[in-house]
């Protein structure tokens, strides 16, 4: 088993665009692109989708994505690397186990969520009417409340200035959107804190960046994976199984079970 | 996303030996062999492996390590499973991510470290001059201590039993080895239970039935895919997302870092 290093962790974090824009244009058919040495990690990833030269701007929104995205506590994928890497195992099992919790519509699919229901929204004059009918029909807003924030996501702050510019047109329909799905929650849940988070105004700069939406969990993926590895690499510090004891809550012992004919 | 079933739990643990097999033969650079129907699921796996009808006793040795290594709490691939299952993400996702612990010199590794330290005592003559030269050398005896349990491992009784016909040679060398192993392990820290934990005499089960110790670790994970998939499946009854906050210990806001060149 290879013991994570810095070396290889930068290598896999790098190489995360490549793969992402080799799979997508494989699965349009169209030949793979590669990298090149004059654009930075961004832009490559762009240059590698499009086969075309990104421009300042459209770099520049991705790049703010894959900053603001890339490593945020003990969040559930990275949480998942920690526990493989507590086994002395390999960083690429790490990152596979990450990618897996990542998948998770609870987890990474969250942006594509958003950007799923505001495509249904359509207009910011739509937003009122739709989400008063989704709300009747018991739908949970996507890209509202968090785990760990309790007020408005510092990282959704930033993504809400940078949309105006990367879609402004999406921006205004995300803009009235959040305030009516806002007045909705705090109407029906005084108790909670119903803040917007970042996955919010993250599928807007995404779409300005235009990131194609089915790609929009992968390129958090290619963000993440530099908070994974560095987590990994601090766990290799202190090197210690994590294996939580867990409580019996079954029938006691002795208790004959139910024969498998009769349940 | 699809969501975990039964169904899909029942096809992943039957795919295993199916999988470990194949991979083994190619390895050798033979033809597989296909599973048959009138095999159970351990006799499947020897037949797959070696192409050959296994005998009773073998299939029989192999069925009780299955069975005994099935499951065992929240141990760290059983735990990295049910935290990518509480982001919705699917039941493959849970079941890599969880090989990915497993393969963990920490985990599931324990046993070919087993198998290796007894190899190279060699004899149960040998046992008391190679661990005390192993000892003074401050190297760790394979297959003592455990993070739960604190006496002697139930599955261990079971398995030491077991080891006396299915590999009467090994088991004199393992229990000799065994014997002096807690002797000295006493000695230098009588504060500790010191107790041998299951890796120590499943190594010499899985020898007793010709399992090339190469395939420990994928073994082990044939049989602990059956606890992984339910413990997923249990996860399912009630999924919130694991996610632990974490305790900031670095410096406080304000806090100016080094300059990159200054590092």
């Amino acid at each position: 088993m290879t013991k994570p290093t810095l070396e290889e962790a930068v290598a896999l974090t790098s190489v995360f665009p490549t793969i992402v824009a080799a799979a997508h244009r494989r699965n349009q058919g169209k030949d793979v692109v590669k990298p090149r040495d004059d654009f930075g990690h961004a832009a490559n990833l762009l240059w590698m989708m499009d086969g075309k030269e990104p421009s300042a701007d459209r770099t520049r929104w991705l790049e703010s994505y894959l900053v603001l995205l890339a490593d945020h506590g003990l969040n559930a994928s990275t949480f998942t690397a920690r526990v493989i890497a507590s086994t002395g195992s390999d960083l690429t099992s790490c990152v596979v186990g990450a990618i897996g919790a990542l998948k998770g519509p609870a987890h990474g699919g969250a942006t594509l969520a958003v950007r799923t229901m505001l495509d249904k929204i359509g207009s910011a004059a739509n937003a009122e009417k739709w989400l008063t009918d989704a709300h009747a029909r018991k739908e949970r807003f996507a890209g509202f409340g968090h785990r760990v924030y309790r007020t408005y996501d510092p990282r959704a702050t930033i993504f809400r200035e940078l949309a105006k510019t990367a879609a402004p047109e999406l921006h205004r329909t995300a803009a009235r959107t959040e305030e009516v799905a806002l007045q909705i929650l705090h109407e029906a849940h005084p108790e909670r804190p119903n803040a917007t988070n970042v996955d919010y105004w993250a599928a807007v700069v995404l779409t300005g960046a235009d990131i194609p939406k089915e790609l929009f969990t992968c390129i958090f993926a290619t963000s993440r994976v530099s908070g994974w590895t560095a987590h990994v690499l601090e766990a290799l510090q202190d090197l210690r199984i994590i294996r939580p004891a867990s409580v019996w809550i079954g029938p006691e012992p002795g208790h004959k079970p139910l024969p498998l004919a009769k349940r």
